[in-house]
């Protein structure tokens, strides 16, 4: 047990006794479903008289619908429904938890090459893309603005003429600017431009982070089934309840009469976060009158949502002790025809931008800017990823200008335990010095270098845990075992086993006496969101609250039955003993209920209202740190990676392989958007749909040497003071890279470090 | 609201204003969907590669297997997998909630003509049909007790050899004697040998009451799939929480890895109880590897279980005054093969026997009989209905000899509220005295009879309820709309109904904005069962109390939101309300979770550990009482039922209309016991297995008048003082009809009053 532990009980009578189960290693709960294939994804399912949906996708970028005319396709034979936009004249055809701006498919208009402008219905799938070419859309094509610049000119063309409405997620009003402003973001602090006046050494450059695509080994899959008591989704999302919601708003019905089931999802990384093929598929149903499924193929699902390319503009300057003392900011992220989460990713962009040090002032602006190109949303880490390797190399940059080394310069600057990371959110808890040294040590920083290596270190921190609301409840059932409802997703993140292995230790119940539902808004009681790192914080804190409960019910019955203080029992492997004696969870429910049967139900949520955290969040601060050392061959502008860090702040970790193989696979993906992933456009069409053209990690690109560091203090607001992890070192492992490419006096400004550039930038430096 | 209301809070500080839910006849929450066809039966669901099973069943009362072989069968093409008892080897292959004495499928032996023999899977029901005859049984036939004499002379064939093994519901030893006893009850309050001897008048006879069945118009329905995780059944049975139970013990799993799904059930009228095709569909499932649909046809259902043929003698005695004096009872029920609920019905047949009345002494005696007959269990009213009429007939018959008014001989006798029913159980709750008056007043009581007509009432009590065991919950979603949890199955008693207007009471909810989920034990919290008259009463004080429980939560941050005490606030329309200021519960919500989410989750328990009752029950005394005027057509026996009456005593209604029309269904019911309904047998083989041979009452033999009294004290314990109503009547019934008879002078001591038997009887009365 971990001296953090909260809300376990202790000290009010009768705890848990430790019986190990959090901290361990154990095996998924999963593992055996998933490895004999009983797993069932979306794609597995088959819903009685289900029809397969095709999506017919925009040519152009932007242009007027003049007609649609659907009349051929209907009748090829097995065609049961085609869905247009005139179907949508009954609904609130527009959605997006910031913005609802987006159409369930295109009314009148198509904003960017790939969105949806018609959909088929067909009794097998082969039929369903056949009736798609039978359709004839007549289009007016208009100008298109492709790219940040063509969006951010003076009179360029509007992608949206309407005023922004805003989504039910959107807190405050949009400040809205002229053009294709989308949302703006800005931090204001001190006066930075006499602060930046003041400063010793000032460094400032211009940066690009590119397109990328988060790569779930599974594309958006979706089944809607309607009947007369509402509408039934099964959807590979990661937020069940913002689905439901949406679905609840465009199809004008009650929250309750909305069902979206999740089963296992291959993946997430941000790609299945909000709402994605969930209404089209639902409104091709309505129209259909059939169950349908819609499953993407990988170039579709990457026209659904993929990461925001970025400009940026950053200044810097420090002291000649090397103080850091201003910086000053500018970022354009190009969202995509659509909000989608466009203004969160803004702002966290725009807060990675100082990055985690005591400035004198900061003036940061962060602009989410429409384009008539696919949109943009979540990906593992946003914002951060985009910002932190480039305030990181800056700082590399000025501490090598003033001869300082650069852990040390950060050991002089970073906030400390306690310190204010924003103004107005909750103080940081992590000993930031320390980690950086952490990574540095693991890259052998100091040490001596063979010719050609360079080490770099990279540490920042990141809003994490979305809101503080989240609900659970458990059941534990007449011979002691327990069901566990939470409406966290199992996106591979191993969220299940976590669950379980929480309310096992609250109940000191063996694991395999624990069932872990799937999320089913008509079953697991409401969860934000799998995403912001939250789940083993914010979900398993209601998990534990609710198997608390359990144990307070236990404890009571206990007491009645023996007439005993609570304080005199405990509990232990499934039973309440009094000394030596004891009776089993099963016995005590069949005395309450007075027969074999009866259960207890335990519910626990997690609220502002009662006092968890502020409502805006974010619930904890996750750093995101890591040090690289890698090798550079000159003749190709090839990159080696030797060794690579990362240290993972998980306050106390409920299975640290778990939490491992996640901040393995965050510095992974990290890898990926540092050396390799660019989704590549051409006048607005992509042109690398497929993996054989989008370059994503493989084996051959790990590092000779890794080391994931676990440091915890316990102090974290979840269970047992467990804090999210798995994001960070996403984040952290392109600023290292780049500043170990700086330790060899390559200083690189654009993402990814292909090859090529780098070679081509090698050429420019000599 | 009544006088009677509990539990709602009042009193607390802030009740629910009363939006008058409960109490009004609104429409059944399932209608639409089941006059769309909308509403699905377990019949109507496909499991993707689900197979067909079918029942190869014994030709024999008695025999033993020698050899079964299923090699032909297994040949032909589309047949996957076949069963047979060698199949059961590694399981615990006997079931039954009170003797564990069924074997899924026969072992080595059949006991009853009609017994599943062997069970075969395949693509399609003719295969599965076809294949049936190519399974080679060898049988040797050995001597059956195909009746009650039979089974109960000396040196009689045994049924069961071995030892009788409890089931999960017997509380307590078998009293076991020699033979073919499976269950014998006593009641010895005083000395009722002397007792009877100082009786100045005293009647005693013999009577029979037939095998009847319960004729529901769906039969036994089941799908059964297995998967990593454990054993999905979908099923129409009452009692989804026992079935679970049952089902892991035979396959030795937790009850958690066990999920017991009930969609609508097509009645149930306690065909549905306990467990029945659940465990062979998933013996045939684990076998074949695939997901399995058995559906029973008619005469396959009434070999399944059906109501106890009788025989019974009864004494009475009574004082020159018309007081009451003595009774003595030997009552032998046919259990069949195997006792399924055999020992309930004993032990509620032997209450039923000294009727509600105020003896000086009572020796009863229940047997509940085994014999090589399809086996016997719940049937509505089971006991009461078996006795009630005999009781009932000698209270007339005594009252005729003594000159005194039958329902004036009842009033001296008749228990009075607070008096006790049975020793240690408790009291009595209703006003008999007045029921009796009522129900006479409605048939013409006193009134001038035209010739050839007949009047009778008949007053019983039969506890109700089962065992005070439910739990409930309720979750508030964000929108303020409703999901109700509860393990009630909708057998078509409009349990959903009822239970969302009590939660739409307790919550001042507009009903349309609940919806009600149906029974799953992954999902919905657990129930004893359906059925004992129960579910209004005990499901529903659970429901009200989760209910209760969300409001208490809304209260709450509605105090801390506005700052008031709780005293100054009040729910209305979905609303809190403080003067004329209110937020909405949408509102609140999201106050409480600081985003446009969140849910509230209410769990509410019946339980006698927290003071409910008494855990062996009954939970209340469900009265019995009806009146009948016939008229008797001398030449050709046949009985016209010229008005009906009956009394509910429904504490208080929730739902009057569907009170009544329950009352209405138990009332037919129970013309069909009386005149018509018979399961016939020759040697052990049922002979009139079908609708066509098979008499239910038809509109044709509906009372010219019919008078359905509700009465209420609002005094149950159930919500709002409700109790339970849909059985007495059944049992009240066919004991006004016997006495109408016995008021034109003419004895029945035999069921059905069909019109040959009541012709001969005629004659010998002649």
């Amino acid at each position: 047990m971990t001296a953090g532990r909260r809300d376990s009980g202790e000290g009010k009578g009768g705890a848990a006794a430790p019986v190990d189960v959090v901290g361990t290693p154990v095996s998924r709960v999963d593992a055996l479903d998933k490895v004999t294939g009983a797993a069932k994804y979306t794609g597995d399912l088959i819903v009685p008289g289900m029809l397969y949906g095709k999506v017919l996708r925009s040519p152009f970028p932007h242009a007027r619908i003049i007609c649609v005319d659907a009349s051929a396709a209907e009748r090829i034979p097995g065609v049961r429904a085609v869905l247009t936009g005139r179907d949508l004249a009954d609904l609130d055809p527009y959605y997006g938890h910031a913005v609802r701006d987006r159409p369930v498919v295109a009314i009148d208009r198509v904003r960017f090459a790939g969105e949806p402008v018609a959909a088929v219905a067909a009794d097998d799938e082969h039929t369903a893309h056949a009736a798609l070419a039978a359709i004839q859309v007549e289009y007016q094509e208009l100008p298109a603005v492709t790219d940040l610049t063509m969006a951010l000119n003076d009179g360029a063309p509007r992608v949206h003429e309407e005023a922004l409405r805003p989504g039910f997620l959107h807190s405050g009003e949009f400040r809205r600017e002229e053009g294709n402003i989308c949302y703006h973001y800005r931090i204001a602090r001190g006066d930075a431009a006499r602060a930046m006046a003041a400063a010793d050494v000032v460094v400032e450059g211009d940066y690009t982070f590119p397109a990328v695509y988060q790569y779930a080994m599974e594309p958006h899959t979706v089944v809607a089934q309607w009947s007369a008591d509402g509408l039934t989704v099964w959807a590979c999302c990661q937020h069940p309840y913002l689905v439901r919601a949406e679905l609840a708003g465009i199809f004008r019905l009650p929250q309750s009469a909305v069902r979206v089931i999740v089963p296992y999802v291959g993946g997430g990384f941000g790609s299945k976060s909000y709402t994605r093929m969930e209404p089209l598929t639902a409104a091709l149903a309505r129209k259909a009158g059939r169950p349908i499924r819609i499953a993407n193929r990988v170039d579709e699902a990457m026209l659904t949502t993929r990461r925001h390319n970025m400009r940026c503009w950053l200044r810097t300057g420090v002291a000649r002790d090397g103080r850091v003392v201003a910086r000053e900011c500018r970022i354009w992220l190009d969202t995509g025809a659509y909000a989608d989460n466009g203004p969160r990713v803004a702002l966290a962009a725009g807060d990675a931008a100082p990055g985690p040090y005591r400035w004198q002032a900061v003036a940061v602006d962060a602009w989410a800017v429409y384009t008539h190109m696919p949109p943009a949303g979540s990906y593992r880490a946003f914002g951060a990823t985009h910002l932190q390797w480039i305030g990181e190399s800056q700082i590399d940059v000025l501490a090598h200008r003033l001869g300082i080394d650069p852990v040390e310069c950060r050991r002089r600057n970073l906030l400390r335990p306690g310190e204010e990371v924003r103004p107005g959110r909750k103080p940081l808890e992590a000993d930031l010095a320390a980690d950086v040294s952490k990574v540095a040590a693991a890259v052998g920083w100091g040490t001596p270098k063979p010719p050609l290596v360079g080490r770099g270190v990279s540490i920042g921190v990141m809003g994490a845990g979305a809101n503080p609301a989240s609900t659970a409840a458990v059941r534990m059932q007449a011979d002691g075992t327990l069901v566990l409802l939470a409406s966290t997703t199992e996106i591979g993140q191993g969220a299940r086993t976590v669950l379980a292995q929480i309310a096992a230790q609250e109940l000191a119940l063996p694991l395999e006496r624990i069932r872990v539902a799937g999320a089913d808004t008509h079953v697991t009681p409401y969860d934000r969101s799998t995403g912001a790192s939250r789940s083993t914080t914010v979900a398993g804190l209601a998990v534990q609250r609710a198997a608390a409960d359990v144990r307070e019910q236990l404890l009571d019955i206990a007491s009645r039955v023996w007439g005993l203080p609570r304080v005199a029992l405990r509990l232990h492997e499934g039973a309440v003993w009094h000394e030596t004696e004891s009776r089993s969870y099963a016995d005590l429910i069949a005395t309450h209920f007075g027969i074999a049967g009866g259960e207890l139900i335990g519910r626990g949520e997690v609220a502002p209202g009662r006092g968890d955290g502020q409502a805006a969040g974010p619930v904890f601060w996750e750093i995101s740190c890591g040090g690289a050392e890698v090798e550079l061959d000159p003749s190709t502008g090839r990159i080696r990676v030797r060794r690579l860090a990362s240290v993972a702040d998980v306050g106390k970790a409920i299975n640290p392989q778990l939490v491992e193989v996640q901040d393995e696979g965050a510095c992974l993906q990290g890898l990926g958007n540092a050396f390799f992933e660019e989704m590549l456009f051409d006048g607005g069409q992509l042109i690398n749909g497929s993996l054989l053209e989008y370059r994503v990690p493989t084996m051959a690109d790990l590092p000779d040497e890794f080391h994931s560091i676990l440091v915890g203090n316990g102090v974290g607001p979840g269970p047992y003071g467990a804090m999210g992890v798995g994001e960070g070192a996403l984040a952290a492992v392109p600023g290292a890279i780049v500043n170990a490419l700086l330790d060899l006096g390559l200083q690189m400004r654009d993402l990814p470090l292909t090859p090529e550039r780098v070679w081509r930038r090698l050429r420019e430096v000599e």
